[in-house]
């Protein structure tokens, strides 16, 4: 077992950090303890390249006790807490990350993660299995493909059996290349289960990204024009979230339907070019680029303060800024201040990469409860089933979203209504 | 031309109501300028149930702009506007509704409409299709069939195109009927366009529930406890405008994800039997029957309200608390006490049929816009595509659904981000 | 006993409306009960001047049993409830009130009920007092005055111990009485205790407001861009109850501290002259005259509706809005529309009445509960201090408010926290 | 100049957070600016005990260019920033204050503070004014007694014109010292003006405090059952927050009228007895003592979170946790661990100090500006009146408040409304 950490000597406190979100985690401790028992993914090898936090800590140890050999690479430069890494790496797990990775590091530890020869791959943005596909189908260019290249061969998609993803930007990328026809096999879309995006994407980093925000600036909400970029599942828990503490929020959209939704949930709806000459707070949740750019920049008021909510580093246009800035400096550790033409100054979140794990913990828990409890059932679900499956994105079965729902109830000590057989009847009847 | 309407002089007062109502409805609008342009329902005829209410007129008046023989019943007992109703009849709608219609006038004036001889129906709630479909396949039990067979052929199916379906209700019909085998046409389930159910059911039902409310009892909604069984999209709009109004809800509902997300939007959760001691207030919005029965009613607090916003007045159990009750009397026009062996008093509103129409005037016009511009577009579309179509339950197509709301959007003067072409690029590629 | 009401054969239906408030208002139920033992107000009579609603009743009903003699006018020619007066009038209350009074009608209704030569005045807005306070200094213009001098004696000031008033307004008044060194005789402003201004007109006005819209209007508040006039009490209570049902709110307030608490708040705050041109609904709550006048009516997009919650009906100048109008039109029972020059149509709610009582109901019986309670403790503390009060504003005493809170907090079953004696001690202790 | 701080070498990152602070607050700016010409507090010498923070030293820095020479301490052992603390060393104020003092060195730097021999004291919470008054009367109890004997001469009080307190619990002790008849100089309630309790009490801890136990614990806050205890400026700025975030508030509130008032706020009220056993998250904003003490630890659940947002570490009843409990350990550098008897686990934020500065970075610096705005304008009022003034707690005018609020108002670029002549005549009328 091989492993790069920042510090090993951290291990006793990632301990701590991961028996505080194991605690706040009872879908996964009622999954963890049932697979100690039945080992149901012995002989199994997992690449994960996922966010390396106390959270993801629990579900690699459910997977490892469940049998399976784990390698773990992290799934941004910025998000892994290094005492988890170092505490992982005393737990038997191949670990490779640690905070402040640069590029090439980055995705030198998703080639050495991925050599394990994995049957399975976890995923949390895509980058694990674009490198793999890339490798497999010959598409040479990107610092992606010339790395992995040095550690992996290109047919190591042949042993996997399936993977799953954990975000929507990953899913928009699977599905674009299940539509090129070059996915070479089955992915389960974890995102996709309800109690996932409803629950991580809306109340998690809903309220991470605010976390953030704070930590990195210590503003007031209250009284602060906040745009929100995208109303998606992320969009409308960051907005709804600011406006719970007293921020007006202005939110951007390009789908008329949810634009339409915004509005009538009582948010003021603009396009960007309007926004942008309003916003206090800017928060990107789109999945897509450049979404806030030079001629937004030039527009907005001096001490406008810039945040990324979505997977990549590309929706607040950072070459822009850049590009247009007079003089950068350091505010404090998160925080840049870009002195424009105008005289005017904004303010970088945490380089534009997503702000609730560059500066704040990432999803509490107990939302990532509910989404590695998807993962693990999805990583069972792709062994049991893979032979059948084709090189498709799936979801999980409605079945296995209830049961997780349910086992979250229960430990929270929810009692739900139960139908009555005649109630059950009468669903299914159409002539009375 | 028949109609049978309640008093046919009160149609200036109608006509008054249906401009109000035109005027805050631009999707229609727009749709009427220019179908009666074009004429594209030139010769067809069409049978309609809906509640006859001043947005239903502005719809029955851009069909018969747009070409069409229309008639049209209620679909239900209490929820006729009579003013509207003699408007329609003074412009050439063949109308049958009053307020207070008995059972047997009731499903009459269903098939008195229905004797058009319709291309398309247009359905709320399922009550004309059943009643065709029992026709058809000679299901003689029920009222409906009875009074069916007096005016309607039992091959009246076959002359139909298709059909529309306003609500959840209907289409929980429809699937068990298409389910069964016996679906007989195509019917376009309106109430599944996003533009619809996201949005009548949520605000619309959401605020005129409570609207109903208010106008039969004058209580204050802060302070109170709320319980809403089902959290559906009409079940979440009623909790959320409740909370809006200061008062603690509670949440019932069997689905294990509806229950754990309305959990993490800070309602309380039980089942109905804990929330009967709690609630001083008592909605339901399930599709279901007998949420509320006797082993509820007895656990109840004296003085406790009970409303519901479901299609049919089936789920509170009025015969449970008729079978109970010590005695009865009308507190006012929608209020009805109850005397309890208990000694308790409760309180039901328009007596258990749904509070928005019957206390209340039903949805706002505003989002009756979004409804019926899928309506008037659903049954172009039917005309359109019926050779193609199977006896199945159909949605909109995503384009008609998004052009709704962008109408609608411009209407109001929103504007909308566009994607640049870059944009639309990325989210289409996967390597990068 | 003499009354003057619209119809004495409502009263049964009156008697139920009563009945239903009593329900709904345990502190003067508690109140009622001990005093019509105690006969504390024995030989009094008493004058009031109130909206005839189902609450007031039940406060009338309470003097009564306590031993008064009361006689009873309205507060506002559109608030009476015609069964409720009805009512009244068979229970031996001198009641001159219907809805729809005539301006002169209005003001002999109050000189007819205070030719009871009262002891005590119960004034809501101050027409009462005003009136007595006119004839008592000569000041001769009004037609108050006018009016006043066919009934009334100018020396009834003399036989008064003190009054109560229920209002904001009505208070302001006074207080510009006693400033003026005009003021007769003690009068407590029961508006001013903590248990009316911070319940009834948050609560119960906020609440009331928006209803009496939907009532006239059926309009959908989602949505819509609500500017609020005034951030007092009734004010703040308006705001946060039409952002509860997805309103994006505006005020309006010239106070900067209370114009930077609705900030903080996260409402859109501003001037009237910008407003007007955002607005989509305007709601009056100042006390002040003219807030809404020709300059802003000019602004406004047509569509635009206008409703008063303050007292008298001169927030919104309805004289400027007949003036510029090119002609008006009735839309139904509380909606006027007005066409202006520029081609709009504004639509008034109520005449610009206080649109509570004049569109809806009032007040919930829960927060009149409240008030009432203060008002029947007021009647009796006047009794019992009046020998040492001098002509001024006063308040009750903070037991008394307290004390009301206390019984409303019993009778919904909720339990407070109660200090220990280490705990008060610790409170007025400075040295640890 | 004295001083004593952590690391004089962190001045330059303290400097980059004050500028950072004072670009957030334009009405210090404001000040600032004007003084700097006028300077108003030319030779008078200033001794403040306030929590060092960002915020704090703008105002420093502002009483600095005014004229005064100034030494500060801290008031709260954990509430140091340390960079902060250096810059202003280096920036000629005599700083005594670093994170993680010890009981006696607290002490000990108030008293080296005032042995400046100031002629203002601006004290937050009371310490040093009760250090002053113990030695002036000679009440040798307690370590601060002890320690400012051996610094400060009795007599010290004799050359004070007047003092400033922020806080609540400052302005309760002060209280208490004068109904003693042992206050012996006026000091200014700068708690009292409406621009700080409104403000930095409900939004800045009602948000600094959600925000310090989110970054000591990463929980969710959505879902849970939060247990605030105190419904003054602070609990309900906690408590309306919370909600915002999705949590379901319970208020526990000795006070009938706040208890009612949190009632109708739609917020469940109870005592702490019966919160104890729903609460998952405690926090205490009361200025009492014992809140929390054994009878409730005993109830509550395992894994409840506790934290204190009150002044001083008494509210919960550490001294009770430590007496009861089995073991602990520190999870965290802000989390302590309880096991208890009955085998459950209770977490501690920040030892019980006040969590908004002890785990996060207390107030964001848009609400200190008003507070301190405040300060600064009540140190130029004490210096004009003093001599009029007598050994009293004060307000500032209601016109320093109103001029603060405009100014801020205006930086905010908020237009508010003017009154016209007319209206404020009438505002002014009685008679019509």
């Amino acid at each position: 077992m091989e492993y790069k950490v920042k510090d090993i000597s951290l291990a006793p406190k990632g301990k701590l950090m991961v028996e505080w979100a194991e605690q706040h985690m009872p879908v996964l401790r009622h999954i963890r303890q049932k697979y100690s028992e039945e080992k149901p993914l012995k002989g199994i090898k997992i690449a994960a390249c996922m966010h390396v936090t106390k959270e993801t800590a629990v579900l690699m140890l459910t997977l490892r006790d469940a049998g399976a050999e784990v390698a773990l690479s992290a799934s941004n430069p910025l998000s892994t807490q290094d005492p988890v890494a170092a505490y992982l790496a005393t737990e038997g797990i191949s670990i490779f990350a640690w905070r402040g990775m640069k590029e090439d590091e980055y995705f030198e530890a998703i080639a050495r993660a991925a050599s394990i020869g994995p049957n399975i791959t976890m995923d949390d943005g895509g980058d694990l299995t674009v490198m793999i596909h890339k490798l497999a189908h010959g598409i040479t260019e990107g610092i992606d493909y010339r790395i992995g290249k040095e550690f992996l061969s290109s047919d190591i998609a042949k042993g996997i059996y399936g993977g799953t993803e954990e975000t929507t930007t990953g899913v928009i990328r699977l599905k674009a290349l299940e539509k090129d026809g070059k996915l070479l096999y089955p992915v389960i879309a974890v995102n996709d289960s309800k109690t996932k995006y409803m629950f991580d994407n809306r109340y998690g980093t809903g309220q991470s990204s605010l976390d953030g925000i704070l930590r990195a600036t210590n503003i007031l909400f209250a009284g602060k024009n906040v745009v929100v970029a995208g109303y998606g599942w992320v969009g409308r828990g960051i907005a709804w979230r600011a406006k719970g503490l007293g921020a007006r929020v202005l939110v951007v959209e390009p789908d008329p339907i949810k634009a339409l939704e915004a509005y009538y949930d009582g948010f003021y709806v603009s396009d960007m070019s309007t926004a942008a000459e309003l916003g206090d707070v800017f928060i990107t949740a789109t999945g897509n680029r450049d979404v806030i750019r030079t001629e937004h920049f030039l527009k907005m008021k001096s001490g406008a303060i810039l945040a990324n909510a979505g997977h990549f580093n590309v929706e607040i246009s950072v070459a822009d800024l850049e590009k247009i800035a007079v003089s950068k400096r350091k505010i404090n550790e998160n925080v840049e201040e870009y002195l424009l033409p105008n005289n005017r100054r904004l303010y970088l979140i945490a380089e534009g990469r997503l702000v609730n794990l560059a500066a704040a913990e990432g999803h509490p828990s107990e939302v990532m409860d509910l989404s590695f409890g998807n993962q693990a059932l999805a990583v069972k679900t792709l062994l049991k089933k893979h032979v059948s499956l084709r090189p498709k994105v799936y979801r999980l079965p409605g079945s296995i979203d209830r049961k997780i729902a349910y086992i979250k109830l229960k430990a929270l000590g929810v009692k739900i209504e139960k139908l009555t057989p005649e109630q059950k009847k009468y669903l299914e009847s159409w002539s009375s």
